[in-house]
Protein backbone atom coordinates (compact mmCIF):
# COMPACT_ATOMS: atom_id res chain seq x y z
CA UNK A 1 0.00 0.00 0.00
CA UNK A 2 0.87 4.03 -0.27
CA UNK A 3 1.68 6.27 2.95
CA UNK A 4 2.05 9.83 2.82
CA UNK A 5 3.73 11.04 6.15
CA UNK A 6 3.71 14.58 6.69
CA UNK A 7 6.01 15.62 9.79
CA UNK A 8 6.28 18.88 11.57
CA UNK A 9 8.80 19.10 13.65
CA UNK A 10 12.39 21.78 13.12
CA UNK A 11 15.27 19.92 14.42
CA UNK A 12 16.18 16.96 12.07
CA UNK A 13 17.59 15.26 15.22
CA UNK A 14 14.69 15.44 17.13
CA UNK A 15 12.87 12.54 19.36
CA UNK A 16 10.47 13.21 16.43
CA UNK A 17 12.90 12.73 13.12
CA UNK A 18 14.20 9.46 15.18
CA UNK A 19 10.41 8.22 15.76
CA UNK A 20 9.82 9.15 12.30
CA UNK A 21 12.83 7.14 10.34
CA UNK A 22 11.17 3.97 12.77
CA UNK A 23 7.56 4.23 11.30
CA UNK A 24 8.98 4.85 8.07
CA UNK A 25 11.13 2.05 8.18
CA UNK A 26 8.87 -0.02 9.26
CA UNK A 27 6.32 0.71 6.86
CA UNK A 28 8.61 -0.27 4.13
CA UNK A 29 9.80 -2.93 5.73
CA UNK A 30 6.64 -4.42 5.38
CA UNK A 31 6.32 -3.75 1.71
CA UNK A 32 4.40 -0.33 1.69
CA UNK A 33 5.58 2.03 -0.24
CA UNK A 34 6.24 6.01 1.70
CA UNK A 35 6.33 9.39 0.81
CA UNK A 36 6.99 12.27 3.55
CA UNK A 37 6.35 15.87 3.54
CA UNK A 38 9.16 17.10 5.92
CA UNK A 39 7.47 20.62 5.90
CA UNK A 40 10.03 22.35 7.98
CA UNK A 41 12.97 20.83 5.69
CA UNK A 42 10.68 21.57 2.64
CA UNK A 43 10.15 25.42 4.15
CA UNK A 44 6.38 24.86 3.89
CA UNK A 45 4.81 28.55 4.02
CA UNK A 46 2.44 28.42 6.56
CA UNK A 47 -0.11 31.18 5.90
CA UNK A 48 -3.21 31.72 3.96
CA UNK A 49 -2.89 34.44 2.21
CA UNK A 50 -3.13 36.16 -1.47
CA UNK A 51 -0.28 34.15 -2.76
CA UNK A 52 -1.80 31.26 -2.68
CA UNK A 53 -4.73 32.27 -4.70
CA UNK A 54 -2.27 33.94 -8.35
CA UNK A 55 -5.23 33.65 -10.40
CA UNK A 56 -7.80 35.85 -8.02
CA UNK A 57 -8.15 39.62 -9.51
CA UNK A 58 -5.79 41.80 -7.37
CA UNK A 59 -8.21 44.72 -6.77
CA UNK A 60 -10.75 41.86 -5.99
CA UNK A 61 -11.38 41.14 -1.85
CA UNK A 62 -9.80 38.22 -0.80
CA UNK A 63 -13.20 35.75 -0.02
CA UNK A 64 -10.29 32.54 1.46
CA UNK A 65 -13.40 29.77 0.43
CA UNK A 66 -14.43 31.62 -2.88
CA UNK A 67 -10.50 32.18 -3.82
CA UNK A 68 -9.70 28.08 -3.17
CA UNK A 69 -13.02 26.60 -4.76
CA UNK A 70 -11.96 29.11 -8.10
CA UNK A 71 -8.23 28.01 -7.60
CA UNK A 72 -9.07 24.35 -7.00
CA UNK A 73 -11.57 24.11 -10.19
CA UNK A 74 -9.40 26.39 -12.70
CA UNK A 75 -6.40 24.45 -11.83
CA UNK A 76 -4.59 27.49 -10.03
CA UNK A 77 -3.41 26.40 -6.89
CA UNK A 78 0.34 27.08 -6.11
CA UNK A 79 2.42 24.25 -7.16
CA UNK A 80 3.58 23.13 -3.24
CA UNK A 81 -0.49 23.05 -2.83
CA UNK A 82 -0.93 20.77 -5.96
CA UNK A 83 1.72 18.47 -5.03
CA UNK A 84 0.38 18.01 -1.36
CA UNK A 85 -3.09 16.97 -3.11
CA UNK A 86 -1.64 15.14 -5.73
CA UNK A 87 0.00 12.42 -2.75
CA UNK A 88 -2.81 12.91 -0.47
CA UNK A 89 -4.88 11.18 -4.02
CA UNK A 90 -1.92 8.77 -4.16
CA UNK A 91 -1.88 8.08 -0.85
CA UNK A 92 -3.90 4.85 0.84
CA UNK A 93 -2.69 6.17 4.36
CA UNK A 94 -2.15 9.77 6.01
CA UNK A 95 0.08 9.88 8.62
CA UNK A 96 0.22 12.95 10.59
CA UNK A 97 3.33 13.32 13.17
CA UNK A 98 4.02 16.54 15.30
CA UNK A 99 4.90 17.79 18.75
CA UNK A 100 2.08 18.95 20.85
CA UNK A 101 2.44 22.21 21.46
CA UNK A 102 0.14 23.89 23.36
CA UNK A 103 -2.65 21.22 23.03
CA UNK A 104 -2.76 21.46 19.21
CA UNK A 105 -0.45 20.82 16.04
CA UNK A 106 2.38 23.31 15.61
CA UNK A 107 1.37 26.20 12.96
CA UNK A 108 3.64 25.05 10.09
CA UNK A 109 1.30 21.89 10.08
CA UNK A 110 -2.14 23.94 10.89
CA UNK A 111 -0.55 25.71 7.62
CA UNK A 112 -0.22 22.88 6.18
CA UNK A 113 -4.27 21.82 6.53
CA UNK A 114 -5.56 25.17 5.86
CA UNK A 115 -3.60 25.61 2.39
CA UNK A 116 -4.02 22.00 1.22
CA UNK A 117 -7.83 21.72 2.40
CA UNK A 118 -8.87 23.01 -0.93
CA UNK A 119 -12.84 24.28 -1.26
CA UNK A 120 -14.22 21.62 -3.95
CA UNK A 121 -11.46 19.04 -2.41
CA UNK A 122 -11.70 18.70 1.12
CA UNK A 123 -15.04 21.15 1.65
CA UNK A 124 -17.55 22.32 -0.26
CA UNK A 125 -17.89 18.39 -2.00
CA UNK A 126 -21.26 16.97 -2.58
CA UNK A 127 -24.84 17.75 -2.34
CA UNK A 128 -27.35 19.27 -0.09
CA UNK A 129 -30.90 18.19 0.38
CA UNK A 130 -33.12 17.01 2.55
CA UNK A 131 -31.49 13.56 3.35
CA UNK A 132 -27.60 15.13 2.87
CA UNK A 133 -25.46 17.25 4.31
CA UNK A 134 -22.31 17.57 1.36
CA UNK A 135 -19.91 14.90 1.66
CA UNK A 136 -18.32 15.34 4.99
CA UNK A 137 -17.80 13.09 8.03
CA UNK A 138 -17.48 9.48 6.94
CA UNK A 139 -17.70 10.37 2.85
CA UNK A 140 -16.06 12.65 0.94
CA UNK A 141 -12.85 12.81 -1.44
CA UNK A 142 -10.73 10.66 0.63
CA UNK A 143 -12.82 8.28 1.97
CA UNK A 144 -11.61 4.85 1.80
CA UNK A 145 -8.58 5.84 3.05
CA UNK A 146 -6.72 5.86 6.60
CA UNK A 147 -5.40 8.20 8.63
CA UNK A 148 -3.45 8.36 11.70
CA UNK A 149 -2.05 11.53 14.05
CA UNK A 150 1.86 9.92 15.76
CA UNK A 151 2.14 12.89 18.33
CA UNK A 152 4.62 13.63 21.39
CA UNK A 153 3.45 15.11 24.22
CA UNK A 154 5.80 16.42 27.11
CA UNK A 155 3.16 16.39 29.78
CA UNK A 156 2.31 12.94 32.02
CA UNK A 157 -0.18 10.65 30.95
CA UNK A 158 -2.16 10.84 33.57
CA UNK A 159 -2.53 14.52 32.95
CA UNK A 160 -4.45 13.43 29.59
CA UNK A 161 -6.29 10.80 31.42
CA UNK A 162 -10.71 11.44 31.27
CA UNK A 163 -10.06 13.26 34.82
CA UNK A 164 -6.51 14.73 33.63
CA UNK A 165 -6.29 18.93 34.28
CA UNK A 166 -5.02 18.98 30.32
CA UNK A 167 -8.56 17.27 29.24
CA UNK A 168 -9.23 13.70 27.93
CA UNK A 169 -6.32 13.47 25.17
CA UNK A 170 -9.22 12.18 22.46
CA UNK A 171 -11.11 15.60 23.22
CA UNK A 172 -7.94 17.97 23.09
CA UNK A 173 -7.53 15.56 19.44
CA UNK A 174 -11.17 15.76 17.87
CA UNK A 175 -10.87 18.30 16.56
CA UNK A 176 -8.02 16.67 14.19
CA UNK A 177 -9.51 13.59 14.45
CA UNK A 178 -12.92 14.19 13.43
CA UNK A 179 -12.83 17.58 12.18
CA UNK A 180 -9.68 17.69 10.00
CA UNK A 181 -9.48 14.12 9.17
CA UNK A 182 -12.83 12.38 9.37
CA UNK A 183 -14.59 15.07 7.53
CA UNK A 184 -12.89 15.14 3.95
CA UNK A 185 -13.71 11.14 4.70
CA UNK A 186 -10.67 9.36 5.77
CA UNK A 187 -11.02 6.19 8.90
CA UNK A 188 -9.54 7.83 11.50
CA UNK A 189 -7.19 5.32 13.64
CA UNK A 190 -6.78 5.31 17.28
CA UNK A 191 -3.86 7.74 17.92
CA UNK A 192 -0.15 7.10 18.96
CA UNK A 193 0.55 9.76 21.55
CA UNK A 194 4.08 9.33 23.48
CA UNK A 195 4.41 11.43 26.76
CA UNK A 196 7.08 12.53 28.73
CA UNK A 197 9.38 13.28 25.91
CA UNK A 198 11.57 15.80 27.36
CA UNK A 199 12.58 13.04 30.01
CA UNK A 200 13.38 10.48 27.39
CA UNK A 201 16.03 8.21 27.55
CA UNK A 202 17.14 5.07 25.57
CA UNK A 203 15.07 2.30 27.34
CA UNK A 204 12.20 5.00 27.08
CA UNK A 205 12.67 5.86 23.58
CA UNK A 206 13.30 1.75 22.29
CA UNK A 207 10.16 1.24 23.83
CA UNK A 208 8.19 3.73 22.11
CA UNK A 209 10.04 2.71 18.95
CA UNK A 210 8.54 -0.70 19.16
CA UNK A 211 5.03 0.28 19.88
CA UNK A 212 5.00 2.71 17.31
CA UNK A 213 6.47 -0.31 14.85
CA UNK A 214 3.77 -2.35 15.96
CA UNK A 215 1.25 0.17 14.84
CA UNK A 216 2.41 0.50 11.45
CA UNK A 217 2.55 -3.04 11.39
CA UNK A 218 -1.79 -3.02 11.92
CA UNK A 219 -1.95 0.28 10.12
CA UNK A 220 -4.26 -1.02 7.32
CA UNK A 221 -5.64 -3.80 10.07
CA UNK A 222 -6.90 -1.76 13.20
CA UNK A 223 -10.46 -1.09 13.84
CA UNK A 224 -10.84 2.56 13.04
CA UNK A 225 -12.55 5.37 15.29
CA UNK A 226 -16.54 4.32 15.47
CA UNK A 227 -17.49 8.05 14.62
CA UNK A 228 -20.99 8.43 13.32
CA UNK A 229 -21.35 9.33 9.46
CA UNK A 230 -22.95 12.46 8.88
CA UNK A 231 -25.62 10.79 6.34
CA UNK A 232 -25.91 7.47 7.94
CA UNK A 233 -29.23 8.66 9.79
CA UNK A 234 -27.95 9.74 13.00
CA UNK A 235 -27.86 13.23 12.61
CA UNK A 236 -31.38 15.42 12.15
CA UNK A 237 -30.84 17.55 8.44
CA UNK A 238 -30.33 20.33 7.86
CA UNK A 239 -29.24 21.02 12.25
CA UNK A 240 -27.08 18.47 12.07
CA UNK A 241 -27.58 17.14 15.74
CA UNK A 242 -27.83 13.85 17.34
CA UNK A 243 -31.22 12.68 17.08
CA UNK A 244 -32.16 12.30 20.73
CA UNK A 245 -31.95 7.98 22.45
CA UNK A 246 -28.95 7.46 20.68
CA UNK A 247 -26.53 6.98 23.05
CA UNK A 248 -26.37 3.81 25.29
CA UNK A 249 -24.47 5.49 28.09
CA UNK A 250 -24.09 8.54 29.45
CA UNK A 251 -21.85 10.87 27.39
CA UNK A 252 -21.76 14.34 26.61
CA UNK A 253 -19.30 16.33 24.47
CA UNK A 254 -17.46 14.81 21.56
CA UNK A 255 -17.84 11.02 23.02
CA UNK A 256 -21.62 11.76 21.92
CA UNK A 257 -20.59 11.61 18.00
CA UNK A 258 -19.08 7.72 18.80
CA UNK A 259 -21.15 4.63 17.58
CA UNK A 260 -21.79 3.14 21.45
CA UNK A 261 -22.90 0.15 20.14
CA UNK A 262 -19.85 -0.72 17.78
CA UNK A 263 -17.09 -2.89 19.00
CA UNK A 264 -14.26 -0.49 18.27
CA UNK A 265 -16.04 1.90 20.83
CA UNK A 266 -15.98 -0.78 23.65
CA UNK A 267 -12.29 -0.38 23.72
CA UNK A 268 -11.74 3.24 24.35
CA UNK A 269 -9.53 4.68 21.65
CA UNK A 270 -6.54 6.04 22.37
CA UNK A 271 -3.68 7.16 24.95
CA UNK B 1 -8.21 50.13 30.82
CA UNK B 2 -5.73 48.87 28.30
CA UNK B 3 -6.85 46.58 25.80
CA UNK B 4 -4.30 44.19 23.21
CA UNK B 5 -6.14 42.87 20.15
CA UNK B 6 -4.65 40.35 18.12
CA UNK B 7 -5.83 39.93 14.93
CA UNK B 8 -5.17 37.37 12.18
CA UNK B 9 -7.41 37.40 9.01
CA UNK B 10 -5.80 37.66 5.39
CA UNK B 11 -8.18 40.16 3.75
CA UNK B 12 -8.29 44.20 5.16
CA UNK B 13 -11.77 44.22 3.73
CA UNK B 14 -13.28 41.46 5.66
CA UNK B 15 -16.43 40.52 7.69
CA UNK B 16 -13.81 39.80 10.14
CA UNK B 17 -12.08 43.31 9.76
CA UNK B 18 -14.74 45.60 10.38
CA UNK B 19 -15.98 43.61 13.79
CA UNK B 20 -12.57 44.41 14.75
CA UNK B 21 -12.97 48.05 13.81
CA UNK B 22 -16.35 47.56 15.51
CA UNK B 23 -14.27 46.21 18.64
CA UNK B 24 -11.79 48.88 19.35
CA UNK B 25 -14.31 52.03 18.10
CA UNK B 26 -16.24 50.51 21.02
CA UNK B 27 -13.76 50.14 23.40
CA UNK B 28 -12.59 53.22 22.91
CA UNK B 29 -15.41 55.23 23.31
CA UNK B 30 -15.58 53.55 26.97
CA UNK B 31 -12.43 55.31 27.68
CA UNK B 32 -10.13 52.02 27.53
CA UNK B 33 -6.96 52.23 25.68
CA UNK B 34 -6.36 49.73 22.76
CA UNK B 35 -3.37 48.53 20.69
CA UNK B 36 -3.87 45.72 17.93
CA UNK B 37 -1.30 42.76 16.57
CA UNK B 38 -2.66 42.99 12.95
CA UNK B 39 -0.59 39.60 12.34
CA UNK B 40 -1.02 39.46 8.08
CA UNK B 41 -0.05 43.47 7.92
CA UNK B 42 2.87 43.22 10.42
CA UNK B 43 3.83 40.08 8.11
CA UNK B 44 4.22 37.76 11.14
CA UNK B 45 6.61 34.82 11.27
CA UNK B 46 4.22 31.67 11.93
CA UNK B 47 6.61 28.73 12.30
CA UNK B 48 8.75 28.65 15.41
CA UNK B 49 12.99 27.38 13.99
CA UNK B 50 16.30 27.71 14.88
CA UNK B 51 15.74 31.63 13.41
CA UNK B 52 13.66 32.30 16.97
CA UNK B 53 16.72 31.65 19.18
CA UNK B 54 19.76 33.69 17.83
CA UNK B 55 21.77 33.23 20.39
CA UNK B 56 21.37 28.98 20.30
CA UNK B 57 24.81 27.67 19.09
CA UNK B 58 24.51 26.41 15.77
CA UNK B 59 25.97 23.27 15.82
CA UNK B 60 23.48 22.52 18.79
CA UNK B 61 20.23 20.40 18.30
CA UNK B 62 17.68 22.48 18.43
CA UNK B 63 15.88 21.33 21.92
CA UNK B 64 12.64 23.79 21.29
CA UNK B 65 12.06 24.62 24.98
CA UNK B 66 15.09 24.80 26.52
CA UNK B 67 16.24 27.57 23.69
CA UNK B 68 13.30 29.34 24.39
CA UNK B 69 13.79 29.24 28.11
CA UNK B 70 17.49 30.51 27.65
CA UNK B 71 16.32 33.20 25.03
CA UNK B 72 13.99 34.90 27.45
CA UNK B 73 16.38 34.67 30.15
CA UNK B 74 19.10 36.30 28.62
CA UNK B 75 17.16 38.39 26.66
CA UNK B 76 17.87 37.36 23.30
CA UNK B 77 14.56 36.79 21.59
CA UNK B 78 13.65 37.95 18.02
CA UNK B 79 13.15 42.26 18.59
CA UNK B 80 9.20 40.93 17.04
CA UNK B 81 8.71 38.25 19.66
CA UNK B 82 9.82 40.52 22.93
CA UNK B 83 7.04 43.23 21.72
CA UNK B 84 4.13 41.25 22.19
CA UNK B 85 5.16 40.16 25.04
CA UNK B 86 5.75 43.79 26.46
CA UNK B 87 2.11 44.12 24.94
CA UNK B 88 0.87 41.16 27.06
CA UNK B 89 2.53 42.30 29.96
CA UNK B 90 1.05 46.25 29.56
CA UNK B 91 -2.57 44.73 28.64
CA UNK B 92 -5.10 44.40 31.40
CA UNK B 93 -7.19 42.12 28.60
CA UNK B 94 -6.28 40.39 25.94
CA UNK B 95 -8.65 39.60 22.69
CA UNK B 96 -7.85 36.69 20.00
CA UNK B 97 -10.33 37.52 17.18
CA UNK B 98 -10.12 34.89 13.92
CA UNK B 99 -12.25 32.94 11.77
CA UNK B 100 -12.47 29.41 12.74
CA UNK B 101 -10.39 27.28 9.87
CA UNK B 102 -10.44 23.89 10.41
CA UNK B 103 -12.31 23.73 13.78
CA UNK B 104 -8.94 25.70 15.20
CA UNK B 105 -7.61 29.25 14.94
CA UNK B 106 -5.41 30.20 11.52
CA UNK B 107 -1.97 29.07 11.46
CA UNK B 108 -0.45 32.15 11.49
CA UNK B 109 -2.27 33.21 15.17
CA UNK B 110 -1.40 29.45 15.98
CA UNK B 111 2.13 30.20 15.17
CA UNK B 112 1.90 34.02 17.18
CA UNK B 113 1.01 31.49 20.45
CA UNK B 114 4.10 28.93 19.64
CA UNK B 115 6.22 32.09 19.58
CA UNK B 116 5.19 34.62 21.75
CA UNK B 117 4.65 31.98 24.66
CA UNK B 118 7.93 31.65 25.62
CA UNK B 119 9.45 29.15 28.64
CA UNK B 120 9.41 31.26 32.17
CA UNK B 121 7.18 33.70 30.96
CA UNK B 122 3.92 31.28 29.54
CA UNK B 123 4.91 28.03 30.75
CA UNK B 124 8.31 26.57 32.85
CA UNK B 125 6.38 28.98 35.59
CA UNK B 126 6.99 28.67 39.18
CA UNK B 127 7.64 25.61 41.75
CA UNK B 128 7.12 21.81 41.61
CA UNK B 129 5.94 20.27 45.17
CA UNK B 130 3.57 18.61 46.73
CA UNK B 131 1.00 21.05 46.82
CA UNK B 132 1.57 22.84 43.48
CA UNK B 133 2.77 21.85 40.00
CA UNK B 134 3.44 25.11 38.91
CA UNK B 135 1.82 28.27 38.23
CA UNK B 136 -0.37 27.40 35.66
CA UNK B 137 -4.44 26.44 34.93
CA UNK B 138 -5.48 29.66 36.87
CA UNK B 139 -1.88 31.11 38.32
CA UNK B 140 1.08 32.27 36.03
CA UNK B 141 2.24 35.07 34.82
CA UNK B 142 -0.64 36.54 33.08
CA UNK B 143 -3.06 35.84 36.28
CA UNK B 144 -5.48 39.84 37.11
CA UNK B 145 -5.57 40.02 33.34
CA UNK B 146 -8.75 38.91 31.38
CA UNK B 147 -8.93 37.33 27.51
CA UNK B 148 -11.45 36.33 25.52
CA UNK B 149 -12.11 34.90 21.93
CA UNK B 150 -13.69 36.35 19.28
CA UNK B 151 -14.35 34.00 16.64
CA UNK B 152 -16.26 33.74 13.05
CA UNK B 153 -17.97 30.63 12.12
CA UNK B 154 -18.95 29.66 8.19
CA UNK B 155 -21.21 26.48 9.77
CA UNK B 156 -24.56 26.89 11.65
CA UNK B 157 -24.97 27.61 15.52
CA UNK B 158 -27.02 24.53 15.82
CA UNK B 159 -24.00 22.58 14.61
CA UNK B 160 -21.93 23.47 17.22
CA UNK B 161 -24.68 22.70 20.18
CA UNK B 162 -24.18 20.26 22.15
CA UNK B 163 -25.56 17.28 20.11
CA UNK B 164 -24.50 19.33 17.07
CA UNK B 165 -22.12 17.21 14.36
CA UNK B 166 -19.20 19.22 14.78
CA UNK B 167 -19.01 19.13 18.33
CA UNK B 168 -19.69 22.02 21.10
CA UNK B 169 -18.43 24.74 20.70
CA UNK B 170 -16.87 25.10 24.38
CA UNK B 171 -15.39 22.08 23.54
CA UNK B 172 -14.03 22.78 20.67
CA UNK B 173 -12.40 26.08 22.00
CA UNK B 174 -11.33 24.39 25.33
CA UNK B 175 -7.89 23.76 23.87
CA UNK B 176 -7.78 27.76 23.39
CA UNK B 177 -9.54 28.97 26.18
CA UNK B 178 -8.31 26.62 28.73
CA UNK B 179 -5.04 25.60 26.97
CA UNK B 180 -3.95 28.45 25.95
CA UNK B 181 -5.59 31.27 27.98
CA UNK B 182 -6.15 29.88 31.67
CA UNK B 183 -2.83 28.39 31.18
CA UNK B 184 -0.69 31.42 31.80
CA UNK B 185 -3.43 32.93 34.36
CA UNK B 186 -5.84 34.50 32.31
CA UNK B 187 -9.41 34.88 33.54
CA UNK B 188 -11.08 33.29 30.34
CA UNK B 189 -14.52 35.44 29.17
CA UNK B 190 -17.33 33.43 27.49
CA UNK B 191 -16.19 33.76 23.73
CA UNK B 192 -18.10 35.58 21.27
CA UNK B 193 -19.02 33.80 18.24
CA UNK B 194 -20.90 34.26 15.09
CA UNK B 195 -21.81 32.01 12.84
CA UNK B 196 -22.94 31.36 8.83
CA UNK B 197 -21.11 34.65 8.20
CA UNK B 198 -20.47 33.53 4.90
CA UNK B 199 -24.00 34.32 3.90
CA UNK B 200 -24.34 37.77 6.01
CA UNK B 201 -26.55 40.13 4.99
CA UNK B 202 -26.43 43.81 6.10
CA UNK B 203 -28.76 43.22 8.71
CA UNK B 204 -27.07 40.52 9.97
CA UNK B 205 -23.87 42.70 10.58
CA UNK B 206 -25.56 45.23 12.47
CA UNK B 207 -27.08 42.61 14.66
CA UNK B 208 -24.11 41.12 15.18
CA UNK B 209 -22.18 44.31 15.32
CA UNK B 210 -24.35 45.17 18.62
CA UNK B 211 -23.79 42.05 20.43
CA UNK B 212 -20.03 42.69 19.98
CA UNK B 213 -20.35 46.20 21.47
CA UNK B 214 -22.43 45.19 24.32
CA UNK B 215 -19.63 42.07 24.74
CA UNK B 216 -17.02 45.00 24.79
CA UNK B 217 -18.98 47.35 27.48
CA UNK B 218 -19.30 44.21 29.49
CA UNK B 219 -15.21 43.40 29.04
CA UNK B 220 -14.39 43.93 31.88
CA UNK B 221 -17.63 43.23 34.48
CA UNK B 222 -18.68 39.47 32.77
CA UNK B 223 -18.04 36.33 34.96
CA UNK B 224 -15.13 34.60 33.60
CA UNK B 225 -15.77 30.85 32.60
CA UNK B 226 -15.56 29.19 36.25
CA UNK B 227 -12.28 26.75 35.57
CA UNK B 228 -11.16 24.86 38.30
CA UNK B 229 -7.84 26.08 39.62
CA UNK B 230 -5.30 23.46 39.24
CA UNK B 231 -3.36 23.97 42.36
CA UNK B 232 -6.35 25.21 44.56
CA UNK B 233 -6.82 22.01 46.24
CA UNK B 234 -9.29 19.89 43.33
CA UNK B 235 -6.72 18.28 41.31
CA UNK B 236 -4.45 15.21 42.73
CA UNK B 237 -0.51 16.05 42.81
CA UNK B 238 1.39 15.04 40.46
CA UNK B 239 -1.06 12.70 38.43
CA UNK B 240 -2.94 16.05 37.96
CA UNK B 241 -6.36 14.40 37.79
CA UNK B 242 -9.69 16.03 39.49
CA UNK B 243 -10.21 14.51 43.03
CA UNK B 244 -12.99 11.98 43.07
CA UNK B 245 -17.16 13.38 43.42
CA UNK B 246 -15.98 17.02 43.04
CA UNK B 247 -18.75 17.18 40.12
CA UNK B 248 -21.97 17.82 41.07
CA UNK B 249 -23.52 16.66 37.95
CA UNK B 250 -23.26 14.01 35.65
CA UNK B 251 -20.29 15.28 33.13
CA UNK B 252 -17.46 14.27 31.16
CA UNK B 253 -14.65 15.51 28.38
CA UNK B 254 -14.50 18.89 29.22
CA UNK B 255 -16.79 19.88 31.84
CA UNK B 256 -15.32 18.01 34.49
CA UNK B 257 -13.16 21.06 34.36
CA UNK B 258 -16.13 23.88 35.61
CA UNK B 259 -16.28 24.50 39.07
CA UNK B 260 -20.32 23.52 38.72
CA UNK B 261 -21.20 25.20 42.23
CA UNK B 262 -20.20 28.87 40.96
CA UNK B 263 -22.66 30.66 40.07
CA UNK B 264 -21.38 31.23 36.32
CA UNK B 265 -21.85 27.73 35.89
CA UNK B 266 -25.22 27.68 35.90
CA UNK B 267 -25.70 29.25 33.03
CA UNK B 268 -24.15 27.81 29.84
CA UNK B 269 -20.43 29.40 29.49
CA UNK B 270 -20.77 30.32 25.60
CA UNK B 271 -23.10 30.01 21.93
Amino acid sequence: MKVLLVFAHPEPHSLNTALRDVAVAELEAQGHEVRVTDLYAEGWKAQVDRADFPAWPADQRLAVAAASNAAFAEGTLTSDVAAEIEKLLWADALILQFPLWWYAMPAILKGWVDRVYAYGFAYGVGEHSDERWGDRFGEGTLAGKRAMLVVTAGGWEAHYSPRGVNGPIDDLLFPINHGILYYPGYDVLPPFVAYRVDRFGPADFEATAEDLRGRMRTLFDVAPIPYRAQNGGDYLIPSMQLKPGLERHAATGFALHLDQGSAAAEVKPAA
